[in-house]
């Protein structure tokens, strides 16, 4: 990526639904768009269960190796929501009810009895964290150093997520090309690996699918620069043209 | 799970398409539920990008933690297609063309110009490795020791799974019991802590939804001893009345 700058991020999906398949993950795919949109790149997801240790070690490995960990899930008010208390316990620092988060709370119930002692749970937070909107459901999530932790239901983490985002120091633009053909992917490889060789700062892929009984290859070039994916594109094109195929690119 | 037998599993889902949010990952649901309903617990996904050392890396920690670890992706004839190079590089054995590898995609493909040499990497096999059937479109995945090396195509890698389920040693089932009312979290949840602490062996959740823009509460419980399970619906089912809400067990 030689001068480009690169801002990289992980995501850690905190629950045992995911992991037993009765929930299916809506966070990822969502997320990853968005980081991509703001020049952020995904370099790594994790699916871990609500267990402290693992939450723990997880944050703690990847906290360190990326410019931004966000996590989903595990805040809400039971028993098996334990991510503010082990974040606390990856940072070391001591966790108890915010005043500002409880006050988010208390105006969020009408009725100070709905403000049970479980709810309350969600006004934990550790010290010297940042609170994170919930405009939804009020119970904030938090951004402690590098550290996001949203929401795990997609309609709140969205909404977690699109408060702060302006506060993420992004990237260059990640810019995606694609030159779609029919050809089979067994015989644009070669060229298509000779591509990649010629051009390191663009990552090139080739995805192949069957829609309607009709099949289709997708090269995406990525990359940060225009230029050069002008001419990543050009020479896809003229690979697919030279071996009797027909080039769309978008 | 004092007696209970169990057995673990992880998944690494490898590809930057996943990762940049081109393409929705199909096959951590799937997994999951086919692995929960052969009494197999998923207990951790990483979706990690195209790079060597990432998978070499990701592949040693897994497996060395659980019963088996699965992979899908990077397994077709493109330059970004490096999974069994890399498992291999893992285990420290050799990798080359596989005789049977080569004559499976020999037999695929009609005309032997068809097997170009991108097309011959797929019968690249890793030392030792006994090949794993593609009923779809030849290529063979693989397994070596407790990893299994599957496509990233999710028709192709469900043919796959399904032809190697039965040699997975299965633990004792993973029985689900779902208690629904229209509780809200917060009021349930101090009563369910109280039943996760006396029933250490099963896992409790609770998952509110909205749909049709009706409010529902799933208390999901989760174990291998079906009398223990009985007892915690029983249990749940009277929190629930004692709240004032009606219990409709699952």
């Amino acid at each position: 990526m030689s001068d480009a700058k690169v801002v990289t991020a992980a995501l850690i999906i905190i629950g045992n639904e995911i992991l037993s398949g009765r929930t299916r993950d809506a966070n990822l795919p969502w997320l990853a768009e968005q980081l991509t949109g703001r020049g952020v790149r995904l370099m790594e997801v994790r699916v871990i269960a609500d267990i402290e240790d693992e939450i723990v070690a997880t944050v703690n490995a990847l906290r360190a190796r990326y410019d931004y960990v966000f996590t989903t899930g595990g805040i809400g008010p039971t028993h098996d929501d334990i991510t503010a208390d082990s974040i606390a316990k990856a940072f070391g620092v001591a966790i108890d009810v915010d005043p500002e988060a409880c006050a988010r709370l208390e105006a969020h119930y009408a009725d100070p009895a709905q403000l049970t002692e479980a709810r309350l749970r969600m006004a934990r937070i550790p010290a010297g964290a940042v609170l994170v909107d919930n405009p939804i459901s009020a119970a904030p999530g938090f951004r402690i150093e590098n550290v996001i932790v949203m929401a795990g239901v997609p309609m709140i983490m969205q909404a977690m997520f699109t408060g702060i985002s302006h506060t993420l120091a992004g990237g260059d633009p990640i810019l995606t090309r694609t030159v779609h053909s029919s050809l089979p992917e067994g015989h644009v490889a070669k060229g298509l690996g000779e591509v990649q060789a010629r051009f390191p700062s663009v990552d090139l892929g080739s995805y192949p699918s069957y829609r309607a009984g009709r099949f289709s290859l997708a090269l995406v070039a990525r990359g940060t620069d225009p230029a050069v994916l002008d001419q990543v594109v050009g020479e896809l094109a003229s690979l697919i043209t030279g071996l009797g195929g027909t080039p769309t690119v978008e």
